[in-house]
């Protein structure tokens, strides 16, 4: 589901993904929807209150689409040198805001384990900020994921590892996220080849970051040694 | 008000907050509550029916405690070298997502727009994972913030400016991140002496980053060129 003017419109604009129907205030269809769009599409009039009682967003909103989650053929398709895995993160806002650092730095696709959120969650789709639309999710173990890597070594975000900003990225690799509350998975752990760690201000107290803010960081850091993603 | 186990602990050891009212579930005071704190505590037994009428939280919760705001005598107290300005941020999971990022990089204290979201919200609180508890906030103009930041410029973060990892960033400084949606505010924009950008990849899409995220890498990005902050 995908939710309020801004996103529908972007949405609407490309191809990959299919709108099933698309649910919206008459000003909106009128003002909004183009013709040619329309003469393929299911698009149902409905009242403000209407949409108030399907839409999660809390602010008023003027149209929701239901949209077919895509089949991606990621066995196919090109890898950045570096990718991430997500190690089970739980938070929505989280992992939309994961997905929008991939798409600002082209990282593609995102692996997910199968403790993660899914990604087709509306709350997920909000905070993607249209980025779901752009970057590819896959779930799959991390296992499995490093057959296939062509030999990415797996590095991962850890409150005891080499000080992030000075240690030597590789060229290509897998950045693995933990969880919020509990960090990296023990299974992933053992497959895990460097540990990394944010290095901390003299004065800093905080036992961690966000997991978002973290992936950032992390991902601008090896970003910095390598521009070419 | 301070909500759940963890938070309620780290609040009742440490001695600048007053905590005013404390509720609890019976279990949770039989286990957690010393003795001589109880002696001046106000601490109110309640059921867990009772607890989830006055919590916030979603998940179930043991403890919630009323706090009385501090009174921070900033203007007496010292200054992290960079300094952040948030000018106009929303979102009480960005907000408390950046006092963790000041918390771990040591930055301190961080000032406030009257337009950013009230720091002592219950959502800010949390998010903040007990970063309030260390970080100092301050609310204040930019423009009479720059007249007490000793010669401290002010940088803002933006779509059009310079390469904020290829820059050189000064020894101190007021970093001033605008709001999730309208980015720096007029008023702030003619206060600024350089804009900076953090670099997209080449096969970067996304409009924006989340505006935690965008702080964490630039303050990275200046922490990794001056790590004496």
């Amino acid at each position: 589901m995908v939710e309020g003017d801004k996103m529908a419109r972007e949405l609407l604009l490309q191809k990959e993904f299919v709108v099933e129907e698309l649910y919206a205030v008459e000003p909106w269809l009128k003002s909004h929807f183009e013709k040619n769009v329309g003469s393929t599409l299911h698009a149902i009039t409905v009242s403000e209150a209407e949409l108030r009682q399907i839409s999660s967003l809390t602010t008023p909103n003027q149209v929701v689409a239901v949209v077919r989650m895509p089949k991606y053929n990621w066995q196919e398709a090109s890898w950045s040198n570096w990718v991430f895995y997500l190690d089970g993160i739980q938070d929505p806002g989280n992992l939309g805001a994961i997905l929008r650092i991939a798409d600002w730095f082209g990282i593609h696709p995102v692996f997910c384990s199968p403790s993660t959120t899914e990604v087709f969650n509306a709350k997920v789709i909000q905070a993607s900020m249209g980025a779901f639309l752009r970057v590819p999710t896959v779930e799959i173990k991390l296992e499995d994921l490093l057959k296939l890597a062509e030999g990415r070594p797996a590095w991962g975000a850890d409150l005891n590892g080499e000080d992030a900003f000075s240690t030597s990225w590789p060229e290509k690799g897998v950045l693995v996220i933990g969880s919020e509350g509990g960090g990296l998975s023990q299974d992933s752990t053992s497959l895990i080849a460097s540990k990394v760690t944010i290095p901390k201000g003299s004065q800093g107290g905080a036992e961690s970051l966000n997991a978002a803010v973290a992936t950032g960081i992390l991902c601008a850091a090896f970003f910095k040694q390598h521009r070419n993603l």
